[in-house]
């Protein structure tokens, strides 16, 4: 980014433009876009899902070490995963952001490149917002907006006794890339070393370009599995299996053994002294799917392997516990993300 | 308030329960409310209008005189107006709010209040929403929803060569409410002294605690009027007529002498020597219906006492024109509220 253009140059309404003038519509739902006091979809006979995500800077990211592409990128990404958590498809996004003089249009440029890289891999269509200008910071809120055939969305509450307990991916991952570029972050402000990332692209790839899992919701399609309960990981896997839990007034039983791992990230986690185990359990940002389906639908996940059967659902009064590798067997915490954090 | 309860004391998803606990869900279309990753919603073969606003503090208000319920309120009540100025029924809203250490449980409590009084006012049901730290003020973002009969919502690029240019309300008043805030809040800092607000209910209600014109919607249902082009105040008059004549590629006339003023804003108006009609034109947040009807419809609004006729719409090649009260004519220019408020 070699120029320089202040925002004020072209106001407002200048920005917009600029900003949404290259956007091609790709659903058939989206009706009104950009440009009106609202937008208009149809989702034609089927059920609309909305979820919505504020992301402030400082609290959620740190622009010290976070591209504005990936930047934009992430921030689309985590509001479709929380779509395909209810078992949908994200068809349309509203982006709205705040931000100081500090950030130019070229700055905008490159965020915006990055809602649009995610637009086009999720074939959704950037539809509307709102931009401010704000007193300090750079401030986001994402609000998706999905499909799904009626009434086959799945909530957090359906879990029942007996179902398997299912994870894709792996665990753990984001929440070590946020350590390493913490730990970078403080060895720079302390001594002006330069970034050591090699052989991390793993970690920071997971914590800076995180993917939504569709893939896991059209083998759902394909392989005719409707999960009883559903939810993405952001908190980590413990604050989110309970509230599965919770809200299905249910217990259950994980395996430490079962938990899916990235070797680069385990091999880094034991550099740093961090159990994998704990990174996965509390570290957050994963955006993988946790979800539980009836035992008699065990022969049609088995075989795949983007998806691992962690535990199984028990009844509310035996609690929720964690069996370790050696037998143990630890009540389950609720940590969560900003508990690490600090 | 006199109590302070601490946002820490009960964590985030105690703080969401605490916020949450007493919604009634109002509408058949929302299916799943707050607590999932997402919500869900049907409109029943009815389509969906969705609009989005930031709000941050410092920004579009000011806490130092502006009442917690009445920032909900408002924060609602205009997302409502986008929806209302598509020829949409608003339905539901999702909220999303980040706010600092300076922000007790209580205070989100007269927020919430005031949110939840808009929802009941305007029977829109809060599905969902986002609550985060922020390092720096408070910032709320509201997504609201709304349903239309199939290809009924109205779009600002309608309007056709000789339709009448309507507007509901009157103009100006939230304009003037702000500068008198404005100036007892500099009284107040420069000497202490009480706000003197004496006779000014009127102005100061119309920018503390605006309402969204649903009667106006009602009232186009039962004359079966839909309108050409429609747009709500946001950002004055002038700026709002421009952004109607660009998308339809025409052009307007305007008379002063037909702009509908309440008689004590009028009054305060010449106190401060403002031109009332200036505050009309360039004050914004009026939050009023400004909308293009057919020549063949003029009989069934003019005997509403809630609509004005002010002009009507030109060829584009004829450029916007203000004709004034001593038969001068003008080019409209687009100044917009942020240029009035420094």
């Amino acid at each position: 980014m070699d120029q320089r253009t202040e925002i004020a140059s072209i106001g407002e309404f200048g920005l917009i433009d600029h900003l949404t003038k290259n956007i091609e519509i790709k659903n058939a739902s989206s009706l009104v876009g950009v440009g009106d006091d609202g937008a208009v979809i149809d989702h034609f006979g089927r059920q609309t899902v909305v979820s919505t995500d504020l992301l402030i800077e400082g609290i959620h990211f740190d622009l010290s070490y976070t591209p504005l592409k990936h930047l934009g990128y992430k921030a689309v990404v985590v509001n479709l995963s929380d779509i395909y958590a209810m078992n949908a498809i994200p068809t349309q996004i509203l982006l709205s952001i705040g931000f100081s003089n500090r950030i130019s249009v070229e700055a905008l440029d490159e965020f915006y490149a990055g809602v649009y890289a995610a637009c086009e891999t999720y074939n959704v269509d950037l539809i509307g917002g709102d931009t401010s200008t704000s007193q300090k910071g750079f401030i986001i809120s994402v609000t998706a907006i999905g499909e799904v055939a009626p009434d086959s969305y799945v909530k957090r509450s359906g879990a029942q006794v007996n179902d398997l307990i299912c994870v894709s991916g792996e665990l753990g991952s984001a929440f070590l890339g946020l350590t390493l570029l913490e730990r970078e972050k403080r060895i720079f402000e302390e001594t002006g070393a330069q970034p050591d990332l090699e052989g991390q692209a793993q970690i920071v790839g997971r914590l800076l370009k995180p993917e939504a899992r569709k893939d896991i919701i059209e083998f759902f399609t394909e392989a005719e599995i409707i999960p009883t309960s559903m939810i993405d990981i952001s908190d980590g896997l413990s604050s989110d299996i309970l509230h599965i839990c919770k809200q299905s007034n249910t217990g259950c039983v994980l395996y430490e053994d079962k938990f899916p791992f990235n070797e680069e990230a385990k091999e880094f986690a034991y550099k740093l002294q961090l159990d994998p185990t704990a990174c996965a359990l509390s570290g957050g940002e994963d955006y993988e799917l946790l979800f539980t389906i009836p035992q008699s639908d065990f022969e049609k996940v088995k075989s795949n392997p983007l998806v691992s059967i962690i535990g199984y659902i028990t009844a509310e009064n035996e609690g929720s516990h964690l069996i370790t590798r050696g037998g143990n067997k630890h009540p389950l915490v609720a940590q969560g993300w900003n508990h690490l954090k600090r």
